[in-house]
């Protein structure tokens, strides 16, 4: 399936990693990463996800493909800015939220709205968002989540 | 200034009141409604402000302007979906938030992207959210959050 | 009704001419004028209206109202780069195509998609629009396409 | 590079073999297909580029993968109704327009808005768009327009 990684583009050393982590059992999973094609959590995560052998698509806010990390395999250009959010959520199963500020928070209100699961990693205390210890667990529950 | 009075469709006799007192102080104290142009606390809100003499802009997610409600004097379709939640944030100067689920809360993200104030009256409490006992209060805070 | 005026950002003196005049006759009709919010076509054809006492509505590409010309009632804030032409074209009854390049194009274009009737004055030469000598007789033709 | 394929979904017979021709030829020269992802020319082209082992993107109107034709590999849902008809222009390199109506129209207003090259077969026949006798020459033509 594919999970949206959704964060900032401006991150502290702890979440970049953590989300290097979670790309990385995303992939090894088996699983399809989507993002907003940017830096920050989103590079993290692609890159993670690149490591471990799989597959990521970034949904970027400008409309130039050009515009995405190294590590986009198929980036999407929208010229939506910020409205692009909706679109990172919608383009996912199932979303796993790394810390972030507003934007981030936007996403999982869209993933409520598309009734996409939420595992949080030191994100957005809101209902709804399951708050997960390890990338694993955060990848596991949505899994759970999806099939159940 | 314009004021983006944000929360569902589906709303408790509780707050379409409280939405409904909201749009009233807005438009008395001379400012104009921006909501989603649907039912719940948008339609309230709209009702309320009618009522006080105000005006109202309602930002639809369909691409059909007869979708407003009856107390929309500018509707503006928009055929974004959930999408034009972005741009019910974006064409207000603050926001007063109201009870309300994933879309309300995609809203209240948006807000802190564009850097809008929020006060929120019975909705999520999340940082940046300055929650307010009444339409008064909300209204208030927000005004001196935009001059200040 | 709302009549879309749609044509470029850069003009010729004649287009701009023509804009404020088709701004002028759709104002003394009783229409608003809705438009893209910028500069060209856009400015002229919203401060024709103005003149004759008219309402406009500019639907903007950026996320900030201020980019509205002076001569737009009701700024509308979309973030969405050129993909704001499909809602210039969705909020109007119709539309009058002046001049204009790709972007005029791709709304003659979306005028088709919404089955909005379009007047061309020294626009794109397309089946579907409707080529007329004067302002007049292109707000004649939409109004008259629009009762029909 | 990726070749956009636009063209409406309901099709001549002819089209939708134009349609799967220009699938293969794009397919058999390395590019990959990106298309609104429904039927008619889209998924005549989809089909066409996966008989060759190509690859194809399908941007969607709607919010949902599932709405994508059986031909294509990467759905991206973004629920912008016609308003995505800019993303499928914006995530090619060029275009290849064939048949169509208004949708398609807009697309050709697009391509020239963003610079990509348009090669027509059968399709509206408009300043900028180079007319075509077959699809190895529509994507021939692109191909030296992108080089040059």
């Amino acid at each position: 399936m594919r999970i949206s990684i959704i964060g900032g583009g401006t991150v502290t050393d702890d979440a970049r990693e953590t989300a290097a982590q979670t790309g990385r059992v995303v992939a090894r999973r088996g699983h399809t990463v989507v993002c907003g094609g940017l830096g920050g959590v989103m590079e993290a995560a692609c890159r993670g996800a690149k490591a471990a052998g799989g597959d990521t698509i970034g949904i970027l806010p400008t409309d130039r493909r050009a515009d995405a990390n190294d590590y986009v395999d198929t980036p999407i250009a929208t010229g939506l800015g910020h409205g692009r959010n909706a679109l990172v959520v919608m383009n996912g199963d199932a979303a796993v939220a790394i810390d972030g500020a507003g934007g981030t928070l936007s996403e999982i209100g869209f993933s409520l709205v598309f009734d996409r699961p939420v595992a949080g990693l030191g994100t957005h205390e809101v209902r709804g968002v399951e708050a997960c210890e390890t990338p694993a667990e955060a990848v596991e529950y949505v899994e759970s989540a999806v099939d159940g």
